[in-house]
């Protein structure tokens, strides 16, 4: 036995003997080293590449020769004329063991590679898709033994994979004798390997063997955007991503609206639902061309979206989700196939919904907790979702809370007199010199600041159009700390701040943020009512997350994880000056992106990462913040600057909040009549 | 404990003691009792009836007083006055236990009541129908504890009906949210129990109680005719039954001019598809209106037919089944939905197909082996369902043989100078006096013989118009029996025969059976080459059987089932006469009429049939008769009457056949050769 030449895989150090002669693959197999084959070892597909290495390993406490496998053999001379292999990669199913040997397995050749993830904070992808290519041999039909073609494929998946299907779509059954003859009894099958609820199921069938790949969709159906990324199923690579605005936006700008169209119009929900699968399937069109793929070869996707889109994208009447109790059709994960839904991709794709976690906190929240994890994180971590409705979890290993906050559309730019969506022209950074109280910025589309050598010729084609939703947020959180604005949110006037730039507009006063009315352009300021809707956004957010962390019992948490577009360009400093979120070590604030966008990929990708969203989900505790009657406590104490009770320690000990007030007259004393009822 | 009283149920015998007040339908579940109930026990479905005895049983030991069960309370009162309840009836789940009894469940309350089937020999079909109805009631929705309504559905059925299902059709979940509203939180939900391969699953869901049934389809996909009952799924009882013609029939007669059709057509079989289907929701349409039933409550379907007829149905080109070695596109059961046929009954009704035997021996054989169960005989069975494909099986408990035989469209009245289909004006029964050589005989429609008085009168309406399939049977058998026609199918002249009947017919002889030229009516006559259809048509069926006897190792059987419409009407005498099937006692030789439509109504209404046949047709042995050697040699002996060859001794010991010869020169030779290669 110790005779046998030893093998050591890497990376995963599982190491055995075998009898000389033993292909690679067949050792591989046998020590479940995750070593990838399509055609089970005929040397066609090359999945199995190798490189072993040679020389000495004190490690491992071998000695490897350099004749420790075979030499070439004719099949691998001939891929390698033909299609070429990389120096020193050999074809585990050709080469075989002649002495003891360490054989690397490059992540290429793993069928649960790892898709790597850049965020420190992130963890890697562990590919496992629903749906895999196998290569079989199929025996021919025998008039004494009458059977079907299609069991001796059920067969041939069954003796050559241990795959056990016994399920096919009528397009399949209607195929299955043409491709097999086609083929010559040699095809290969994509297999979608089931899940709970459903056995493996076959989606394709080739003749012969297949080179290609096949793809799946992971989309995030937002009320104003819809995003796709189109991910080849063996490599875990994203092949293309585009996005569209969500046609539904005609029936209305926002969530409510749309409830309401299809309240009062008969039928109304059929037709959004139309308009968005409509949608969808332009998207798909859009996608597939750009990555030069048939649509035809999708076979799997998965959607993540809120409540409303849930159910209008499945054709349920939406009508539960604007009234309280705010009933959910259904809060579990939703499995179904693309012509249930009208799409056109491969007819038999399999589509996945990740499971809603309340009627207002949705599947795409459950996606960003499947891509940020809180339930795997040792800190108690602190994860929003900022938009139109803020999806808030909070959770460490112990448990997680969720609750959605309806900030409205300020942080978008909506409601803001100089707002504007993210675009060129859009001011996105703001400083002002607490000093002087000017102020400099930057505009999408340029590195250069207002005040910088160049600025003019920046921005000429964009021109300063707006303040977009990060914009906001830092100007406001600036004129705070330049003193221009008070904790209550009122700006000072000239003679209060001794800045030209505050000028009276009707009973309050606005900042003078640019000028632009000598070249024709726009004058930007920031008025009153401006930091009042920004106020109203921020406390909404800032009063579900300390709803949540009342019901956790803490008063500070470990990180802030931000995700989302918007999320993406906060400055996490001026977010906390404004009380957006809470007190928190700044470096430990960080953004994720479209982290529902991910966690859809991460869905996609790894069919595990289903079943443990589903669970994660079931385990979640939901708040509704509209019941909870400390909500609106928290929410008036938040629409102060940055908050009337709450201290902000860390705050204070990076930024010198000025202690100014504006407060004249009737205004003070509403403020204290605010703050009598909430103590009372 | 001996104190509670005791309880006996009826028919069951099962018996338990239970305290007093306990009621009787809680009774019954806890000791196992099929008693029926949708509404839970809630007192409105009336499912549970139940008849208490009153007296003495000395059998069960026990004396049944007047007061044994309680007094009728407000909920049976009104249930009594309202819709009525039979004499001596009351409702299992109001009336509670007071002191011993005996309490008989009668068949309509049982869930898995026997539907009785009249023949002797065939075994009553025991009702366990796919879809069950649920009452329940559905928690409301809590903004603390936010769950989908679906769920909160599920969790009903589950802790009230321990129904475990997690799965809906997207017309359900799209629906759910407003039924369970409109019904108050109470509804009636109809539940498809799964199989093997799928999980339960809601199929509708009805506000409040659901006062109605549930009804499934059973199909009788033939090639000429599809024929269908309409099953009530709860008493399982046929509401109503009718039949139209294949539409397919434009594409070609035979099946094998259909395989035809397909192969020189581009889509012809799509054609086909779409006609066949078309025919069948036609054909839905008007069993649904004879019965006054909304098709939309059609739930399942279960469809039998040969192995063409199936491919066609489900949109598979028949081409492989054209050509050896036939090769079925799946062998195994089909599980779908109504839609993907483009059925119009419930669109998520599920559709089951029974599984093919072979390439020639479909799934309508499989229904056959189902309704007469030859597995399931002590006796030796032959089971043959005569078509223009016969389907023949051979078994008992030990195992069965299967094969089929093409035995052409004679039997069916086609290929026969004077034959027709069955229908009034054909003679169906033909008696010819030996001494006179005279004939007389009845046509459908009358029961008057042709020598009796008032025959005329009786057919005035209809005439006489042909020969359908029995009548060509039994004037050939009588025309043997006479002394007509010889061993060798030759029909003998006037002179040999000493009947004027005998009319020279070109070189050969006719038999006339009926002159109606006087009248401007038909002659019909029985001619040499007629003779030879039949003869080529019974000796592909008899070898056929022979050949499963010889794969048996036997040469006799115990009985013999005659399945099809043509095999009602055949006389066991004439057909062995004719040497059609193997000698046996004439009394053993029984028809099963339309077994095929039986055993896909057995499988509609006990889906436990349905794996059963699964299993059954796994294990059947399928013999190709194309590629059988001694096919051809019983093919040749088969061709004489009855046979030349092999014994018929139950027959000759009640049948005298005279041993004419009516060969002359060339011909007697070639019959000599043919002895000759059979002995060599």
């Amino acid at each position: 036995m110790s005779s046998d030449p030893l093998v050591i895989f890497t990376p995963s150090g599982k190491r055995g003997n075998f009898p000389v002669g033993t292909p690679v693959l067949t050792a591989a197999r046998q020590l479940g080293v995750d070593l990838d084959s399509v055609c089970g070892g005929r040397g066609i597909c090359s999945k199995c590449q190798v490189t072993p290495s040679v020389g000495e390993f004190p490690k491992h406490g071998v000695t490897v020769s350099e004749d420790a496998l075979s030499e070439w053999n004719a099949v691998e001379e001939r891929y390698k004329s033909k299609r070429g292999l990389i120096d020193g990669r050999r074809l585990g199913c050709q080469a075989t063991v002649q002495g003891d040997v360490v054989i690397d397995v490059p992540p290429e050749s793993q069928v649960h590679k790892q898709v790597v993830r850049k965020r420190a904070e992130a963890r890697d992808i562990t590919m496992n898709p629903s749906t895999r290519l196998y290569y079989v041999e199929v025996e021919e039909p025998d008039m004494h033994k009458p059977s079907g073609d299609l069991q001796r494929l059920y067969e041939a998946l069954k003796n050559q994979w241990d795959v056990d299907v016994q399920r096919v779509e009528m397009n399949i059954l209607q195929d299955v004798q043409k491709v097999l003859r086609q083929g010559q009894w040699k095809v290969t099958v994509a297999v979608h390997l089931g899940d709970h609820l459903r056995r493996p199921k076959i989606m394709h069938v080739w003749p012969g063997f297949y080179e290609g790949t096949i793809y799946g969709l992971a989309v995030d159906l937002g009320s104003t955007t819809i995003a796709a990324h189109l991910c080849d199923l063996k490599s875990g690579e994203v092949i293309a991503s585009s996005g569209l605005m969500n046609p539904q936006i005609r029936f209305g700008e926002d969530l409510m609206s749309r409830v309401s169209y299809s309240m009062m119009n008969e039928g109304g929900d059929l037709e959004m639902t139309r308009a968005v699968r409509e949608g969808m399937n332009a998207l798909f069109v859009q996608l597939a061309a750009e990555a030069g793929v048939d649509k035809a070869l999708i076979v799997d996707a998965v959607f993540v979206c809120n409540p409303v889109m849930h159910h209008l994208f499945l054709g349920i009447d939406p009508f539960e989700l604007g009234q309280a109790p705010f009933a959910l059709a259904t809060n579990e994960s939703i499995s179904l196939s693309a012509h249930e839904l009208d799409l056109n991709i491969h007819p038999s794709a399999r589509i996945y919904l990740l499971p809603c976690i309340a009627g207002h906190v949705g599947a795409d929240a459950a996606a960003v907790a499947l891509s940020e994890a809180p339930d795997k994180s040792e800190e108690l971590v602190l994860v929003v979702d900022v938009g139109t409705n803020a999806e808030i979890l909070l959770g460490n290993t112990d448990k997680v809370l969720a609750c959605s906050s309806p900030t409205g559309p300020a942080f978008e730019g909506a409601q803001i007199s100089s707002g504007q969506r993210a675009a060129p022209g859009a001011i996105e950074k703001v400083e002002i010199n607490p000093e002087t109280k000017e102020p400099r910025f930057r505009v999408i589309g340029s590195e250069i600041w207002s005040d910088e050598d160049g600025f003019s010729e920046a921005i000429a084609t964009t021109g300063i159009t707006g303040i977009c939703g990060s914009g906001i947020i830092e100007v406001i959180a600036e004129m705070r700390i330049a003193g221009i604005l008070d904790a209550s949110g009122l700006i000072g006037s000239a003679e209060q701040t001794g800045s030209a730039r505050c000028i009276a507009d009707g009973r309050t006063n606005a900042y003078l943020l640019w000028d632009g009315s000598a070249d024709g352009g726009p004058t930007i300021t920031v008025t009153n009512p401006d930091i009042r809707a920004i106020q109203m956004a921020k406390a909404a957010l800032y009063s579900g997350a300390r709803l949540l962390m009342d019901k956790f019992g803490v008063d500070t948490v470990d990180r802030v994880t931000l995700a989302g577009a918007f999320g993406a360009h906060i400055s996490a400093k001026h977010a906390m000056v404004l009380g957006m979120i809470p007190d928190c070590t700044i470096d430990k604030v960080t953004s994720a992106g479209n982290a529902a966008g991910t966690g859809a990929r991460i869905a996609l990708l790894n069919t595990d990462a289903r079943r443990e969203i589903e669970e994660t989900v079931r385990k979640i505790e939901k708040i509704e913040t509209a019941v909870e009657p400390r909500f609106q406590e928290h929410f008036v104490n938040a629409s102060a600057i940055p908050n009337s009770v709450e201290p902000f320690p860390i705050l204070e000990s990076i930024v010198d909040l000025p202690a100014v007030s504006f407060n004249t007259g009737g205004d003070k004393e509403a403020a204290g009549g605010r703050r009598r009822r909430r103590r009372g």
